[in-house]
């Protein structure tokens, strides 16, 4: 089908959330934003933020990468080094760290990137001062976005932050302001969705534009920090991180994984996130159900795909969260 | 001035002296192709080569900005970490690895880049084997090209073959033979030049060609190699690499350098190319004299540019060489 024309659609997210929604909604519309979590410490990313002093570039690649039109350079920007001085590196965050190095502009960087990659869409970091997440859950405080990835919070619901206190990227806020569908990716609350509704004045223009606010609800819960999560408490945790409610709709997946991946999951203490049906029913956001799980079979695709390398397998189908989101736009 | 549409021109060379004939001409003819030396093993390249056992990249890399129409991705190309792990390695170098790695051909990979840097004209390795250059002045065998470049002959002129004994490029051999002109970048002897004309069957090819053969020598001697030099022994030592005479034009700079300038080559034992007018006189090929040197200025131009930030301040002007061989091309 052609594209629709007059949808502007911002998606909030981190690295592989973001990709699966981006990677769905580029063959609905010609207006798409990625708006990127900043708070990425580990890895290669961390490596560079620390070696270079540069910002972070892993997730905002990824959502290059699902906005790309050409298959080449989208490969090239995922490719990780495997061996020698640069082992664990991706291409695309070289690229970007050697870009913002070169030109002292982490925008500029994006900017030139979108060029060689032939992006069709934005991409728009939510801050553009160098943070790390911080939370504390009463016990204890933590500094860092890889600490807070292994950390166990025991049905504590932690405080969430930013250090320094950042100002947002006012590209970010515009673009939420003038959106006409906004998305909270699926993805990690306290290292990437967190990151990015906690920067000061996102909350707020989300609460503040007219734009649908569409919520894609995770699949499987984190143990430790998301343990027993129903679909409306990954909604109302998505709100208390943003300072406030805003959703106007939660989509969540009704499709059960078939019994054998249900159990291989189960054995890492991953369960499926449930569904409550009477407190769907009496939110203050419309939930809508829907087929949202992609084919089991993409657990043997090309390893240079950034959806298959995933741990898991358990994965939302890009053009299923599409075309859910799609239908709220014309509903 | 408009593009000559019907000039073939081929230049055979390696880093800085590639680059700067590469620059001047591509201004004047739509048809440019740059046959590199592949003998690189030191820095940067020598590192990638080790650690991943790809082709070296650095030579390439250098011809491929030259022609790129792209000046923001020719700095980033250029642009030499500075710092952490990455330290010392160019992006550019790093592009045509992570590519290489990826698509496993080094050919493809500079067609990617090729893409990208929006190149006009051609960039092809001389060989596609992995090869080491070696020398033997009959004292001492050297098996590395950063042994070479260091090493002293004291007059002795060495034997020079690559290991393992590679296959020439056929794409190179065939532009070769189908080229209006053949270029000799100035440029070291022993661990540039020589290691692009000792591959089998580039100097057959150079003597088979209806093309004129043009050297453009080089302007200061490199001390312990070709101490002494003149232009017509440098034209000699080209011919001896090539298996046999093959030049029909040899062209050299008459303009002397401030005075200052040349003690400070001096200094380091660098001195002039003398010209021998007696023994150019008599040479097989026609040696064309003209103003070829380079605004002493230069020096404070940008770093990122490859040319300024060259250890030498006596260069080529790019348009004063591309204007000789032009010459020669309409004679």
């Amino acid at each position: 089908m052609d594209k629709i024309h007059g949808a502007r659609i911002v998606v909030i997210g981190g690295g592989t959330g973001s990709f699966v929604v981006l990677s769905g909604l580029k063959n609905y519309t010609a207006d798409l934003t990625a708006l990127v979590s900043m708070a990425d410490d580990g890895g290669s990313t961390g490596q560079l933020r620390d070696e270079l002093g540069v910002l972070p570039p892993g997730d905002v690649r990824q959502c290059l990468v699902a906005l790309s039109r050409s298959p080449r350079v989208r490969d090239l920007f995922n490719y990780r080094f495997d061996e020698g001085a640069l082992e664990g590196h991706s291409f695309g965050n070289l690229f970007l760290a050697a870009l913002e190095k070169l030109t002292g502009s982490f925008v500029e960087a994006i900017d030139l990137a979108d060029e060689v990659l032939d992006v069709e869409g934005k991409v728009i970091p939510i801050t553009l001062d160098s943070v790390s997440v911080c939370t504390d859950d009463g016990r204890k405080t933590l500094h860092h976005e890889h600490d807070i990835d292994g950390a166990k919070f025991h049905k504590l619901r932690p405080k969430l932050w930013l250090e320094p206190k950042p100002k947002a990227n006012p590209s970010a806020i515009e673009a939420i302001l003038a959106a006409d569908i906004v998305v909270i990716a699926p993805g990690s609350i306290y290292t990437s969705l967190g990151p990015a509704l906690a920067v000061p004045g996102v909350g707020k223009a989300l609460r503040k534009t007219k734009a649908k606010k569409i919520y894609i609800s995770n699949l499987v819960n984190k143990p430790g920090q998301t343990d027993n999560f129903a679909v409306h408490d990954y909604a109302a945790e998505i709100e208390r991180l943003a300072g406030g409610e805003f959703l106007n709709y939660v989509i969540y997946n009704v499709h059960q994984p078939s019994k054998k991946l249900l159990e291989n999951y189960a054995a890492e203490g991953e369960l499926p996130v449930e569904i409550d049906a009477a407190a769907l029913k009496n939110a203050h956001y419309k939930p809508k159900g829907a087929e949202l799980l992609a084919s089991e079979i993409w657990q043997s695709t090309n390893k240079k795909d950034p959806l298959a390398s995933q741990r898991t397998l358990i994965r939302h189908d890009p053009d299923a969260v599409a075309r859910a989101i799609m239908k709220i736009y014309f509903s």
